[in-house]
């Protein structure tokens, strides 16, 4: 049987230790604090668990589930205890900066696959964790020149079995559309808040506001050092789309000054087609 | 027993409608399409119905819960047959244009008092009514130097009973806090989806967008119409927000091109506090 190690267990690690267990899988889970892994313990989501990095050496697969800022600095913990024809994985939002360092740092015989599943919570912690969190969302994985096709293939036998769809995407076209609906959103969703928060009626404003504006600003509940990450590591591409976005923006700002009513109007259809339009 | 006769029986009037008849008033419905007014009927919504604005004349309240831009022709229409003493309020998202004109065209002894209740739904018809809408939920409600003491207390009355908790603003500053948390989000909302839709990628990223995505555009699947009115009858708080929230969004696009990682980190914490530190 395949044995499977899953380094972090907040929402995302612990949700996928779960649904693998739940396949049948042994699972194998290792997190920075010992709390965290008793806590995946009791809860079922692990056979066996520890603090010790070591302990995924005789995993046939290895999940990073950590944030991105710690996904390379833990490969390289975890190279030299690889054991031969391991895949790992991880599960960051960013893809061309991890996967091109990290098909460097993998020892021969050893494969990495890069993933991103399209799905998460406001909040991060292994409490938030479930084993349908994947089910019938999108798990990218990205394919490069490097990557073995034998190694996709036994990867995406494990993900299926948590009821994703894969999608397979090159590093850049990954960073590009995660940029565009997820990383600029989260900047405009900041930018939003924080406007109405420099507004002197800030406080009437905030207490006024209804599950539109709830709605609208939710991501900007999401943990800072994600975003920070998120930022960061795919720059050229989030501010590329803000760019994008800040056209978009003052097209709109123009024509609702000059009471252009038909632009206007013909502007706000175009968005609810394209978003009625588009899987719930 | 106080007769209320409400003019629109869309989402909010038709709730609006299921409610105060729960709460036991008399309720007179006024449609435009007869087919609306039987399936009102039907449903239990109204005591009576018609097409005809001439049956408002025995009502003591007069709601009229129509589109921005035909709360004024409407009222128009009914201030001929309004009884002695009768209170009219409407439901518009803007203040400042419909109370001003509404003040100048009561009759003597009729009284208007604006209202706009901080609720809603992405489909707006009939259909979508349910009597617990506006349950919890805020109720504004306009004074002005005009505004009648008397006809303010009678109509909250009739709106606490839906569960509302009433909110009194004067319209200048009422157009301001709704062109923040809900006219500029919705034009940030359409911008989004419209910078997506403008990519050449367009449809691998509707396809990829999960959930952050669906929720920061949600409001942009409204009624487009609506949205036009918002804009129009709002023109001058709406601009002035969109341009604070361009500042903003300047603000973080700079930090993150700069990669001041702090300062980009404050950014998010101050969003994350003002969000989850205002009422859910």
């Amino acid at each position: 049987m395949n044995k499977i190690a899953i380094i972090g267990l907040g929402l995302i690690g612990g949700s996928l230790a779960l649904s693998l267990r739940k396949a049948g899988f042994y699972v194998v889970g290792i997190a920075r604090r010992g709390e965290t892994v008793e806590k995946a313990k009791n809860s079922g989501a692990i056979d066996e668990g520890s603090c010790d990095i070591k302990d995924i050496s005789d995993a046939d697969f290895v999940f990073i589930c950590t944030p991105i800022s710690l996904i390379i600095p833990i490969l390289k913990e975890t190279t030299p205890y690889l054991k031969k024809g391991a895949i790992v994985s991880d599960v960051g939002s960013t893809k061309q900066e991890i996967v091109s360092q990290a098909e460097k740092l993998m020892p021969k015989g050893r494969y990495f696959v890069g993933g991103h599943p399209m799905t998460g919570k406001e909040k991060v912690k292994f409490e938030e964790a479930e084993d349908g969190l994947f089910k019938d969302k999108i798990w990218m994985l990205i394919k490069t020149s490097k990557t073995r096709t034998n190694a996709i293939s036994r990867l995406e036998n494990i993900i299926l079995t948590t009821g994703a769809k894969i999608l397979y995407l090159d590093p850049k076209k990954h960073d590009l559309v995660v940029a565009a609906i997820s990383h600029m959103p989260l900047a405009v969703a900041v930018s939003l808040i924080n406007t109405v928060e420099s507004q002197t009626e800030k406080t009437l404003m905030l207490y006024c506001a209804a599950s539109g504006f709830r709605d609208t600003t939710r991501i900007a509940s999401g943990d800072p050092l994600l975003g920070v990450d998120m930022f960061m590591t795919n720059k050229k591409a989030v501010l590329r789309m803000i760019k994008a976005f800040k056209v978009s923006l003052a097209t709109l700002e123009k024509l609702i000054k000059k009471e252009e009513i038909d632009a206007v109007k013909k502007e706000l259809e175009r968005a609810k087609t394209a978003r009625d339009g588009s899987p719930s």
